[in-house]
């Protein structure tokens, strides 16, 4: 796993240089489109969130995730009249994704795959495949798949527009800029070695970043991480926090700080132990991980190998095996 | 609360008669849409998703749960050409979810609300408002409001298409059995009375059953509930079950039931204590709480009684006060 996030800033190198010739290609698929449906499982699920905002925000698209147990057990498709498909899978071979896919194809709708494995069912049935480029994955839990994936889905939102691929060129550098800024997080661990769960919060293009960290630490570190928009952990769950209980935030320059902070201030009232990880110095919190700063809307790429130097530190701080997570297999097969 | 969820059945009624003669304008609505976006936070959230399966399923609508956050910080709300928008809301008030409909209406848009207020911003601003008709609910856990908001979904499904409402007659009725059926919780609540953390699985149309599940133990008994689909749940969460690990699951007769066992059976293997609501007497877990038998679409409006007194009676097993969650209040307004 180690290694694998050491690779990141080399294999988004591969994925832009890869894909960059396939930007008309991906213009042309969302023409004349109303709205976009996402297909994907795990860690993939957390790069369809993080489309869920850049396409919604940059290319003014409604994206929505699918139940993909509609094209499966359900066997109830949705009419996906209007519609562009967008399957992301490391793999590329997860039965219900596929499912998806091939509805949409029968449909006679655009599809496009985001995945590793271009020769993979899914790669092989869209209209146009974004490679990853990342080489062999071999660590059960997902680094460079789920960061590439992230420059994939930014990728995307460009060509969708028709825009230069020119903001996307400083990523492999600015990526290998955060592993040394905010990879040592040994100290940052400290304050959740004893615990059993924990929340993260986020906000905007930062959910994604909030759901894969608390994956990663539920795969690794066998806490129970349980992801929030800040917005929704103030509707509720906010009754949990007690002195003591562990928050992880990301809190990052742009228009959702502000909400942010108002959410770590009101949890730090309420004696929680609060870890933000942030590109501003100023940012709320017991300890916080600097990342640099980038547009706010790539954000999610520079956090991703934070995030996962965090669950790795952690989950060694636990006396467990990152590279050995519990009951876990490479890749899931779902129907 | 505890008379919140005895009032279900009268409440249902009142939801049923109240909007019976709204189907005409309802199926208007629907016509020449392509997709639906949803707006929603916490137990409306959950109302949100049984909309996602139930128009998925039973209208062949793809239904995308909204980022809020688009409309409102990041100020980029995409083109929602194409969509039918509905906003969930018991109060019709949260600010993020009146800008989503505001926008829609901008854009002449069809716009739906489901919600308790019919005078509230939300309510006002909609072309139809289907109202829950539930009464004024004190208690800060939602109970009666997202029962009949359930049901409002169902109506809508069955409106949309133009179908006879008949199905839903019998609702208020079964909801009183299920009560009568499974409301005795006290033994299953005994595995997790020491617990401070727990999973909640579901699949289909009990999304929204494990989710409000879910929500309910971390709103009143201050439990880290996490909830999971099944299939995601094997994409790398499972990871946190060991032995004794506190397991909730939703197993009703139909589509999913098997996916749910086989779930059921590999958490059995690694040990952990099972929950199980179910309306199939040879359903596996530790304890299964039983629940009516219905048609499995609307299987979530009958065991959504039996979920909130599971979590009030937890909540007393406990020493809390369900009736006095620690830090909400009735109404949380976000932006």
């Amino acid at each position: 796993m180690l290694s694998e996030i050491g690779e990141q800033p080399a294999a988004l190198e591969r994925m832009l240089a890869a894909n960059a010739g396939k930007a008309d290609r991906l213009a042309e698929l969302a023409t004349g489109v109303t709205h976009v449906v996402v297909a994907a499982r795990g860690t993939s699920d957390n790069a369809a969130r993080y489309a869920q905002y850049v396409w919604g925000a940059r290319n003014r698209l409604a994206v929505g995730l699918t139940a993909p147990s509609l094209f499966g057990p359900l066997d109830a498709p949705p009419d996906l009249a209007g519609a562009l498909v967008a399957g992301i899978s490391q793999s590329g071979r997860s039965p219900d994704l596929v499912a998806v896919m091939t509805e949409a194809s029968r449909q006679g709708r655009p599809t496009v795959a985001i995945t590793n494995e271009p020769d993979s069912p899914l790669g092989k049935g869209a209209d146009v495949v974004v490679e990853l480029a990342a080489g062999p994955e071999r660590a059960v839990a997902a680094t460079k798949t789920y960061t590439t994936e992230l420059a994939a889905v930014a990728l995307c939102g460009l060509a969708f527009s028709g825009e230069p691929l020119g903001p996307l060129a400083g990523l492999p550098e600015t990526v290998g800029a955060a592993l040394d800024l905010g990879g040592d997080v040994a100290e940052a661990v400290g304050g959740l070695v004893e615990s059993d769960r924990c929340v993260v919060v986020g906000r905007g293009f930062h959910m994604a970043t909030a759901f894969e960290w608390a994956l990663k630490l539920q795969e690794l570190a066998q806490i129970l991480a349980q992801p929030f928009s800040a917005a929704d952990f103030r509707h509720g769950p906010m009754a949990v926090v007690e002195r003591g209980f562990p928050v992880l935030a990301v809190a990052t320059a742009g228009p959702t700080y502000d909400q942010m902070t108002s959410l770590v201030a009101d949890l730090t009232r309420r004696g929680a132990h609060i870890v933000t990880v942030s590109d501003l110095e100023e940012a709320p919190g017991d300890v916080v991980i600097p990342i640099p700063r980038i547009e706010p809307w790539l954000s999610p790429i520079v956090a991703a190998p934070v995030v996962q130097m965090f669950a790795r530190e952690l989950t060694l701080a636990r006396g467990l095996d990152p590279d050995s997570p519990r009951g876990l297999s490479k890749v899931t097969l779902t129907h």
